[in-house]
C-alpha cells in the first residue's frame, strides 16, 4: 500500500466546498467512519460540540462493538444518545424477513435492514432535537449510502445529508492516516467493511478478491465442517405462524433464539456463504457471510411453507419474496410496494405451523422429524384423499387437460398444409 | 396388507368396458405395469401378438433395468423394439434443464422429462407402424399419466390412449396378484414407484409417510454424510456456454460426465433430497430423491450465472426458470410456451463460462477456486472500475435516486393535512 | 337444427346411473337449466317436493330476470328461498374487482364472481337445511361447472354435487324439447347462455362464431357509436381509496352508481367487448359482452393509479392484477392465494383518491379534468421538485447508471479477444 | 416568463469547468439543442470546425424536420454527415416493438427507441472518425440523457460524453436567449420538447400541466372525434408472423404502411393518448401523444395473439412485454436481458397470422371481420372439438380439479378444532 501524505488529504478535505450546517445528528457506531465524522464536524464543518448529536442505535451488533463505541466516545469527549432498537429490529423487521424467506441471491438480508432502521431513528432524533443536518459515514462505493439516503428522505426530507467519507473522496488508508494525525481512535481490530447483526455477519464487504482463500480465523460463529463436532447434534424448533418460537422445547424471544442457534449451528459447520452479489449500482462483488441460525431457520421455514401453503401460493410467493429481498437490499424498506408485499406475505402465514427435529452434522441440516398438524399433508387431511379419490376419475381429467395439446397438434397440421399450398 | 381376491380383480377387469383397438404400441420398460399391460392386451383387448408392439426406450435408466426388461421380454415371449434415446436425452433435454437451473421446488426434473421423451417416441413409432392405439402403464394417482397423455395428443392425436392400471382401477397389490395368477413375471426388486434416470433417482414415488425414517440402504449412489469419506475430495469442472464439458481436466460427453460425478459426489455424502412436492393434481406428497451429480452441477451453474450474467437477467430468469420447471414437471415439454422459455434461456448462456475447483466433503460442496474469464467480475473487467469510478459521483446519484422518497414523504404530509382538514 | 327425439332423450336420462340423494338444495335462477333441474329431481332423482330446496340468490341480475324466476316458480309449484346478496356482492366482491383493475384479457370478471357467490350461499343453505346434495345447472362445456364445484367443495365438501345437464349430456335443444314434453316453462326470451350482472352482461356465452356480425338489437344498455347521441355528455366521478363514491356530485352506493352509469355511458356508445377468451379447460371462444359502467370506472381507476401510486407498485401490481383475474375467472375466489392478492391490493389503495370530469362521446371516454390532491403529481407535491432539483445532478447520476453498460462493453472486448486467441 | 440576462448565462457557461476534448461527434437533429451545441463546441470547447462532426440520423422524423436541419446547417456553416436509418428502424426496431405489444403504461415506445438508435450510430461514427468525445443535447430533467449515455457506454465507452444543456444547467428560455445573442437559428415552430417518429409523436414532453386543456391545433395526424369524418371508414390489414404486411390489399413495407395508416386512422379520430408516465428518475409527468397507426396495429396484434397463441403464452408474455417496454423506455435496448426477451417473443410469433377488416369511426376501432387460418379458434381447429368432446368428461375433470378445495376445507376444520382445543 502506498504511503499516505497526510497534508495532501487535509488539503483535499479543506478545499472541498460544503453546505453550511448548524446542528448535526450523526449516526455513531464507534467505528472508524463515525469517529472521523465527529472530528470532521469540529474541524471542517465548524459545528460546536453542543451541536454535535451522535446517535448510537443498538440493533444487536453485540457487546464487543458496543463497548468499543463507548470507549471511543470517551476518547472523543462526546456523549452519544444511546438507543436500544433490538426489540423493534427483531419483532418488526426480522420476523418479516423470515416470513419472506429473505434471500437476495443467497444472502439473508441483514445489514441492509439495520442501516435503514438506524437511519430512521437518526432522522427522527434529528428533527426532535432541532438539527438542520444528518451525517453518516458510508463510502461512495457501497450500498449503505443509498439505504441511508432514502430513509433520511423519507423521515426528514428537509434536512441536509452529510456523507463525508464519500464527499471528500477518502480511501480507507487515508481515513486511518488522518485519524492518527488528528488523534482520533483507530481500532485495528474492526476490519474494513465488516458488519455484524444477530442475523448475519458480513465479512470484509466486497473487498475479497476472486480467488482469495478464506482463512479459518475469519469466522466468529462458524467452525468449518472439517473441524466441526464429530457427532451429530439434534435440535427441536417449533414455528407458529411462520416464526420460530421455541428451541429445544423452550419458548424464546426471537433474538434469544437466534443468538442460541447461531452458537449451536455454527459449531456444527453450518452457515458459510461465499457468493457473487449485485450491488445497488449494478457492480458485482464477491461477498462472504456467516449466518448459522439464518441457514437453519430459513431452510425450515421454506420446508414448512411447502407443506402448509398451496402450490399456487408457493409459485406466486417466489416472485413476491424475490422482490421483497431486492427492495430491502436496495434500501426501499419504507417504500409502499414493500408494505404491499408484506401484506401479501402476512396473509399466507397463519397456517405455517409445525415442529421440527433436525440433525446438524458438519455443515448438513437434515430434517429427521416433522409434526405438521395444519399442513396440507397432515394425516388428518390425507384421510380425505384415501377416502374419496378414485383413480378412474383421472381418465377423463387427463383427457380434458390434454385437449389443448390435441388442438395444438391439429394446428401444426393446418400450418403444414398452408405451407405446402404456398409452394 | 389385505389378501387379494384374484377372482374379484379378474372380474373387475373383465367387466370394465373398453374401446375396440386392433394394433397397439406399448411403452415397455419391463417393470410390473408394462409386463402386465402386455398380458392385458392379449386377454382383455384381444390383440393378436403380431399387433402388440412393445417399444423400449433407453433414456439412461441403467444396465440393471435394461437387463431385466430383456429377461421379462423372453418370459413374455415378446420382441420389443429397442430404441436408444440417450444421446437425444442428454443433448436435447438435460442440457436445457441445466441451463434453466431445473428445479421444481427442490426437485431437479428428471422422470418428468423421460416420460415425455418416451411417449413421443412411442407415439411416432405407433404411427409409423400402423397402430390405432398406444398403451402405457401409469396409475391414476400420479403425474406420469398426464405427461404421457399430453405427449400422445401432441404426436398422435388420432390414436386411442390405453392406460389400463388406471382405467381398471388396479392397486399395486392387485397388479402383483393378477400377474402371479397369469404367469407374468413380477420382480420384487423393482420396488413400487422407483424411477431412475441418470440425472435423478426417485425413491418410492410419494409413498413415503410423513415421519418415516430413511434407511441407509435405499440409496444407490449416496453414502450418507456420517459414513462418507473422511477426507475431502477435490474435483475440477469446466463449463462452456452453461454446460459442464470437462471433469478433472478430461473432456466428456454430458452423460459420461454425469455418470462419473454421481459416483464421486455420492461417495462424499452429496445428493439427498427429502421434500414436499405439489403433484399435477394439486395433492402434496413427501418425495425422496438422490441426485449427487445434479446437486454439484446445478450449484455451480447457478454460481456461474451470478458471476456472468447481469443482475437484471438473474432476477427475470428466476421467473423463467420457475415456469420452465413447472411446465416440464407438469407434462408440457412440447408446449409452445416451453419453447419460448428455452429461447429466452439460450440467449443468456453464451457468456456462462468458467472453471471451478470444488471441495466435496461429507455433504458439503465448497467452491475453492473459480476461473471466470468472461464473467462480469473478472479482473480484466474490474480494471475498468478501478480506473474510472470516483466515489463522489455517488453524491448526486444518491440524490437523484432518493427523489422518489422525498416525494412520498411530501405526500404523507399532504394526506395528514387533508385528514386534519376533514375533522 | 336436427329435430329432437324426445323419447331418446328421456331414455338417455333414465338410463344414466345416479347417486342416491334425499334432500337437495338447488341453485335456482328461473332459467331453463334450473327449471329443468327441478323436474329432474322429481322424475329422475325421486326427491319428494318437500325435499327440493330451490335457492334463488339476487346478485343484481335485474328485475326482469327475477320476475321470470317468480313466474316460473309458480308454474313449477315450488317455493324457492329468496335471498338478497346484492349488498354483499357490491361491497365484498365488486369493490375488490375494481381495485384489482379486474380484467381477464379484456373481460371485466362478473359472472365468474356471481356464480361463486351463489354457490357459497347454496352450499351454506344446504348444510343449514339438512340436505345431502346440491344441484346446479351448468353444462359440461363451460366454466361455471368448475366455479360452482370448487365453491361447493370449499363450503360443503361432504355433500354430493349434482350437475344434470352435464351428466346427462343434454344439449340446449334437447333441454328445450324435454321441458316442453314435461310441461316445464321454457322462456324463449332468455337466450342460451346469456348472463347478466350489474357489472357486465355476457351475450350468448361462447356460441358466437368467428365472423358472425353483431346485430344492434342484442344490446340492452349500449347504443352503438353510430347511433349514439350526437353531443358529448359530461360526467363527474369521484374516487375514494380506489372506489367510485360520487356520480355527478351525488354520493351513491356502488350498485346504484353502477346502475346509473351503465345507462349514461351506454347511451354514449361505450361498453362493447368482442374478444377471444381462454376458458378454464383451455379452449378459446369468441365472447361478446357489454359493460358501459365498467369501461368508464376501470379506465379512470387505472388512470388514477398511474397518478397516485409509485412506478414500482404499478409494475408489480400488473402481475398481481393479472393473477387476480385469472383466479377469479377460474373459480378460485376462495383460494388462499386470492386472499393474499387482495391483501396486496388493499395495501396500495389508500392513496388512490381523485375527482374526474369525463366527456363521453360516441364510444370515447375523454378525461377533461382531474383533481388529484393525493397523487404523486399534484401541484403540492411538485413544488418540492421545482424547488430542489438541479439538472446538473443528473451528470453523475447518468454516469453511475451507465457503469453497467461500460462493463458489458468491456466484456464484449474480452470475449472477442478470447475468440481470436482460440483460432 | 422572466426576462433572461444573457450576460449572466454566458458567464455561467464560461465559468463551468469542462473536460478537454479535441474532436467531437455530435448528434445533430437541427433543433435548438443541437444547433446551440455546435456553437458551444466553437466558443466554449474551442473545437476547430474541422473537428466538429455533426451526425444527422434520419429515423423517420419526417421531411419538415429534415429540411429544417438542412437549413440550419447552412446558417451554422456546418456540413453534417447525413445517415438514413429508416430501414433499420422499421425492420430491426419497430417490428420487435409490435411483436412485444410495446406499451409502457399506455405509451407505445418510440422516441425511447430512436434516441438509442441515434446514439449507437453517433458512437460508431465517432470511433470511425477518430473522435475523443460525443456530444448530445438532452436536458438534465428527462429520459433521453440516460438513453443516450447508456448507448454511448455500450458502443464507445472510452469516449468522453458531453451533454451541455444539462451540464451548463440551461433552461429553455436561456437557450433561446443565448442563441439569439450568438446568431444561432432559433425556430419558434419547433416547440420545446416535441419529438416525432413515424410511430408516435410526443407533444410538449412532460411540460403539460395537470388541468391544461388540449387545443385541437396541437395534432398533426389526429382529427378529434367530434370533428372526424361522419361516415365509418373500413380498412383491411393482414398480419404475417406478428407483423402487418398488407394494407387494403396492397403489400407495403412497414414504414409505408405505418405512414398511410397514420393518415387514415388519424382522420377518423383515432390515436390520442393523455396519460401519466413514470420517468426514468421516478418522477411522474403528464404526457400527450398521438399515434393513430400504432393504436390500430397494436389493438389488432393483441387480438390476433389472443386468437393464435396459447393461454399460457398470453399470461406469461404479459410479463415479458411489460419488462420489454420498461427496458426500452429506460434506455436499455442493448442490454442482454432485452435480447433474451426478444428471443422469447420471436419464438411465439410464427403462428400469429391473420386478416382483419376493421371499421374506423370517430375514435372507435371495431373489428368486423377476422380470417384466422392458423389461430387456435379457426373452424379447421374447432372441428376437432365438435367431433371429440363429450361434456360428461367434465364430471370427473371437475372433481379432480376440485380436490384442492376439498383439502383446504378439511384443513379449515382442523384449524378450528385446534383453536378450540387451546381454549
Amino acid at each position: 500500500m502506498a504511503r499516505i501524505n497526510v497534508k495532501a488529504v487535509e488539503k483535499k478535505i479543506m478545499e472541498t466546498p460544503i453546505p453550511a450546517v448548524k446542528r448535526v445528528a450523526l449516526a455513531y457506531s464507534g467505528g472508524l467512519d463515525s469517529t472521523l465524522a465527529v472530528e470532521l464536524l469540529r474541524r471542517k464543518f465548524n459545528v460546536a460540540d453542543k451541536n454535535i448529536i451522535p446517535i448510537n442505535v443498538d440493533v444487536g451488533q453485540g457487546k464487543e462493538d458496543q463497548d468499543k463505541a463507548k470507549d471511543n466516545a470517551k476518547i472523543l469527549k462526546i456523549k452519544p444518545v444511546w438507543l436500544d432498537a433490538r426489540k423493534e429490529f427483531t419483532e418488526q423487521w426480522l420476523g418479516k424477513a423470515i416470513r419472506a424467506n429473505s434471500n437476495y441471491n443467497g444472502y439473508p438480508c441483514s445489514t441492509s435492514m439495520t442501516r435503514q432502521l438506524i437511519a430512521r431513528i437518526v432522522a427522527q432524533e434529528a428533527r426532535k432535537r432541532g438539527c438542520d443536518a444528518v451525517m453518516e459515514g458510508s463510502t461512495g462505493k457501497g450500498n449503505d449510502q443509498y439505504r441511508m439516503h432514502n430513509t433520511f428522505m423519507t423521515f426528514a426530507p428537509e434536512l441536509t445529508v452529510l456523507c463525508p467519507v464519500r464527499d471528500f473522496d477518502l480511501g480507507r488508508a487515508e481515513e486511518e492516516a488522518i485519524c492518527k494525525a488528528w488523534g482520533v481512535p483507530v481500532d485495528e481490530m474492526i476490519s474494513g467493511g465488516d458488519d455484524k447483526t444477530m442475523w448475519c455477519r458480513s465479512i470484509a464487504s466486497g473487498a475479497v478478491d476472486l480467488n482469495q482463500e478464506l482463512p479459518a480465523k475469519i469466522w466468529i460463529w462458524l467452525v468449518p465442517p472439517e473441524k466441526a463436532r464429530k457427532r451429530p447434534e439434534y435440535v427441536d424448533i417449533e414455528f407458529v405462524e411462520g416464526l420460530p418460537v421455541r428451541l429445544n422445547g423452550k419458548e424464546l424471544a426471537l433474538d434469544k433464539l437466534v443468538e442460541k442457534l447461531n452458537f449451536i449451528a455454527g459449531r456444527n459447520g453450518i452457515g458459510r456463504i461465499d457468493m457473487f452479489e449485485d450491488g445497488i449500482m449494478g457492480l458485482k462483488s464477491r461477498e462472504i457471510y456467516e449466518a448459522p441460525a439464518a441457514h437453519v431457520i430459513l431452510k425450515l421455514h421454506s420446508d414448512l411453507e411447502q407443506a402448509c401453503i398451496t402450490s399456487q401460493e408457493i409459485q406466486f410467493k417466489k416472485g413476491v419474496d424475490a422482490k421483497w429481498a431486492q427492495m430491502v437490499y436496495g434500501g426501499e424498506w419504507y417504500h409502499p410496494l414493500k408494505d404491499a408485499l408484506d401484506a401479501f406475505v402476512a396473509s399466507t402465514q397463519k397456517v405455517v405451523n409445525g415442529k421440527y427435529k433436525v440433525k446438524l452434522y458438519k455443515g448438513n441440516i437434515e430434517i429427521v422429524k416433522r409434526e405438521l398438524p395444519t399442513s396440507l399433508f397432515s394425516p388428518e387431511i390425507r384421510s380425505i384423499k384415501a377416502g374419496g379419490f378414485d383413480q378412474r376419475w383421472s381418465h377423463d381429467a387427463a383427457k380434458v387437460r390434454g385437449i389443448r395439446f390435441e388442438i395444438l397438434a391439429k394446428r401444426k397440421q393446418v400450418m403444414r398444409k398452408l405451407k405446402r399450398g404456398k409452394k
